[in-house]
């Protein structure tokens, strides 16, 4: 099976991805968790017993937008409007759980096409109601419950609907995909014709193309296909005063990149209607393996120098000591006994010859950096379990343990000052809350001048595990800022990264932004509270 | 002699580069220009006979920016006026040398960093007192003579002496320097540490790494080391309201990419101060070959090839059958007899193993493709000469010839119906006004969706020569934006691409770019009437 097979689902309003693909913790990972004080937490209640507030859409706007998108295109509906309530970081879904859904929009939208995606925020900016733009929902940074006050009420925007190839363009390696096409979706289509678009990230089942440029997304392919930022060479964006469309050529020096003022814009400026991507063929031949290096910092050495010598490997990823011990790669597997050290994946994909070569000279660097071959066995188990953490948390809530992840990234000479410091933020104030965590870390996607850190921290809930969280990721992120790191090198900004993003870029960083906005969205309708607060 | 060697000369007023290096014209060359009807014109005025506008910067103003940068700081004196009257285009050149200079400054400062440039701003802003920053003046947009209506008076803003490397990081292979460097010092300042930034645009020996960053540089070399922005990681913005600082990894999530948004805004958001770059060893090896193609068609194929599927060659140009026969990569030798087709030329830089590989895999994809090696000479012949073809100009000019050159770029599947547009604009413009040309054209800059294209037209100078090419390039702006390419693809925006630019990027586009100019420079006062009118 490759990721073009996966099927697209529905999702459970706060269980991950696809019911047939859900895990089970191992007897060992009980064990652990009862070591860290977690105890399995009360049932959650069905989404059908989970309250809502009452809609208050004003009824000549409902009316409006149903003589837009349609009367069967604009829901009140509890299942949707349940469903739409926030997106998935776990204090998203430990509200949800707890039957706490009062950022329920008034109303779901299902335009059909970009004119009708115009026409409802012509209507919404006129009457003052907020408008959230969604992809596939899967937002960790509270990118889908914008702020309510002063508004007539809130419509999500859904652009499921706009799930279509547009045009391909096979001498030129470009797909324009509508902005609501989901990744399996995406690839199927393009499988096709015989190109892939490279782009998997953790979220691939659920996320979409639009959700991708608005947020800046960057897949676990992103040493050799690239971040999604880089993939896009043109888009459009759909605002209250009209579209914007940009992308003439690869590069130009017409101004700046207005691609790049648009890619991580969240929604705060307007809604992406398509995305122009840049596609490959299908790789001939794909390899996976596993290097272990004796320690987090030899291995480090050893993936800065392929990242910036190369030859440089379509998937580098290095866990350090506590992930590889931890084993997440493979769920069943999980807390297994482990080969010690750091754990090293490195994929590559591309027509046989080339990849034999790569492999071979990557592998003489690797070896000559402290690296020792595991062969393919742990790559391929991690190529096939690539999607399946995100199942994990869900039983790990049921067990009554609190999982979340949070990333930055920096240039080299300052990452294992950085990792040291987010995890002794992590550590000291989550241990002072009386919930001493398990912080895991790996690197992820590299660069010549940097990489990012990815990490994982598991604790027991607590009496208030959300307030808990609020308090480590604070600390985190203050860590984070004080060192140099950006606040987020692939989850965007949302609503949960508002002042740190605010103190990364600075007065008038925020000045630039909330400037478009204000030119694109005067009456402030689009995400409000996102991004520019 | 490496690039690194050149030394760092002050130009003359409209004479190119190092007097030392200029160049004559074989007589075949003059013969051909005959042909085209060109004649000899009478010699310009030496730079001293060249009246200027008197100086009308208020004194009180003058007072404050003195007691900022120091009295020797503050020129009025005719030299110093007069050298930044304007840039370099043509249309320049011609201005200057018909005795023109009108659009001189009231003054040049020379601030020696960061403070006194905010300084500046803030005392400039105050008086309305228009403001143009200036690296090497080596802009052929217009980018350097601003709207002076409404203004109390004009101030050049020249950072030449802020030319240091301040910072340099090895392991993370970024450099920062100061925006006043221009390359050549920049490169012995790196080389030093055994690192090369990699940017080697034909304005190499008088460009400044600001001024790169201001207008979307992109060098000869970028199919290995890619555009000037990309190689940008970090950046300090000097605005009227204060300092912007961006950069803290190598991407980010964390909303759009402000890099992006100040490289290409040529001044007119503020000063760019600084600039941290990511840097590589100097390559052990340098090899530089060329190839033929039976025609354009069959070259365009093949560099295609390589520039999506790789290997990828450090430089990677490709002329026209016109180019190829006037052969312009060598001076002296131009008109002589060449070897019929096209000439590409495939340069590769890196550690010698590597280099070895990479060519002998690029050999069997150009072979195999059509091509025909012709050896290190042509390669050896456009390496050296480089820099060579910005001073064929000056001779050109002084026998009467009218020559320009402008660029484009769209996707390979565009590529040449946006040539033949271009072309046949070109031909039937200056051709209607009694000046038939010669239009030679390259791709120089590849990527894996699409290229560049890089236009020279020569033709005898008529009664009005600017009039004659403001005709002609405004229809050859019209061809490429409506055959879907970019207005400029490495040159910048400036005054001249206004037009082009606004139809490229459409009202939402401009209105972006007025929102964050407002924001920054809410006087107006910085590079007024360049790229956003």
């Amino acid at each position: 099976m490759t990721e073009a097979d996966l099927p697209v689902v529905e999702m459970h309003p706060y269980r991950w991805g696809n019911p047939d693909r859900a895990v089970h913790l191992p007897d060992a990972v009980l064990t652990a968790l009862r070591h860290l004080g977690a105890t399995p937490t009360p049932p959650p209640p069905e989404p059908e017993q989970i309250p809502l507030p009452d809609s208050r859409l004003p009824e000549p706007v409902r009316a409006a937008l149903e003589s837009v998108v349609g009367p069967a295109h604009v829901s009140t509906a509890h299942q949707d409007r349940l469903r739409h309530t926030r997106g998935f970081s776990t204090p998203d879904l430990l509200r949800l759980r707890s039957g706490d859904a009062v950022d329920a929009p008034d109303a779901v939208l299902f335009p059909a096409d970009r004119d009708e995606v115009l026409e409802v925020l012509r209507i919404c900016s006129m009457h003052r109601v907020a408008v959230v733009p969604y992809g596939g929902g899967t937002s960790v940074v509270g990118g889908l419950a914008p702020v309510r006050d002063g508004f007539a009420g809130v419509v999500t925007l859904d652009l499921r609907r706009m799930d279509q190839l547009v045009a391909l363009d096979p001498e030129s390696r470009t797909a324009t995909l509508q902005a609501g096409t989901r990744t399996p979706r995406a690839e199927a289509l393009l499988t096709t014709h015989g190109f892939t678009l490279g782009h998997f990230p953790q979220s691939y089942e659920g996320g979409t193309i639009g959700g991708y440029a608005a947020t800046r997304s960057s897949g676990q392919s992103s040493a050799g296909y690239g971040r999604f930022d880089e993939m896009v060479v043109g888009l459009t964006l759909a605002t209250p005063r009209g579209l914007l469309r940009v992308g003439t050529a690869p590069k130009s020096a017409a101004g700046p990149d207005l691609r790049q003022l648009i890619l991580g814009s969240e929604g705060s400026f307007g809604v992406i209607t398509d995305v122009t991507v840049r596609v490959r063929p299908v790789p001939e031949t794909r390899v996976y393996e596993g290097w272990r290096f004796p320690d987090f910092v030899t291995g480090t050495a050893a993936v800065r120098r392929l990242a910036q010598d190369g030859p440089r490997p379509t998937v580098l990823r290095l866990s350090d000591e506590a992930e590889t011990a931890v084993n997440l790669a493979d769920p069943s597997q999980a807390l297994s006994p482990a080969p010690g050290g750091c754990l090293a994946i490195c994929g590559y994909e591309g027509d046989a010859e080339e990849v034999a070569l790569r492999r071979e000279r990557a592998a003489a660097v690797l070896t000559a950096a402290g690296g020792e071959s595991l062969g393919s066995g742990p790559g391929e188990a991690w190529r096939v379990g690539r999607f399946a953490a995100p199942y994990l948390r869900d039983p790990l809530l049921d067990a009554g343990a609190f999982v979340e992840t949070l990333e930055t990234a920096t240039f080299w000479s300052g990452l294992h000052r950085l990792r040291e410091a987010v995890t002794t933020a992590l550590t000291s104030t989550l241990s002072a809350a009386g919930t001493p965590p398990l912080v895991l870390c790996h690197i992820s996607h590299v660069y010549e001048t940097g990489a990012s850190l990815y990490f994982t921290v598991v604790c027991a809930q607590g009496a208030d595990p959300i307030g808990q969280w609020r308090q480590a990721k604070a600390a985190a992120t203050t860590a984070i800022v004080e060192a140099g790191g950006t606040v987020t090198h692939h989850h965007a900004v949302g609503r949960d990264h508002l002042d740190g993003f605010a103190r990364e870029v600075g007065p008038l960083g925020i000045a630039a932004l909330r400037a478009v906005k204000q030119a694109y969205d005067p009456h402030g309708i689009l995400n409000p509270g996102v991004l520019v607060g």
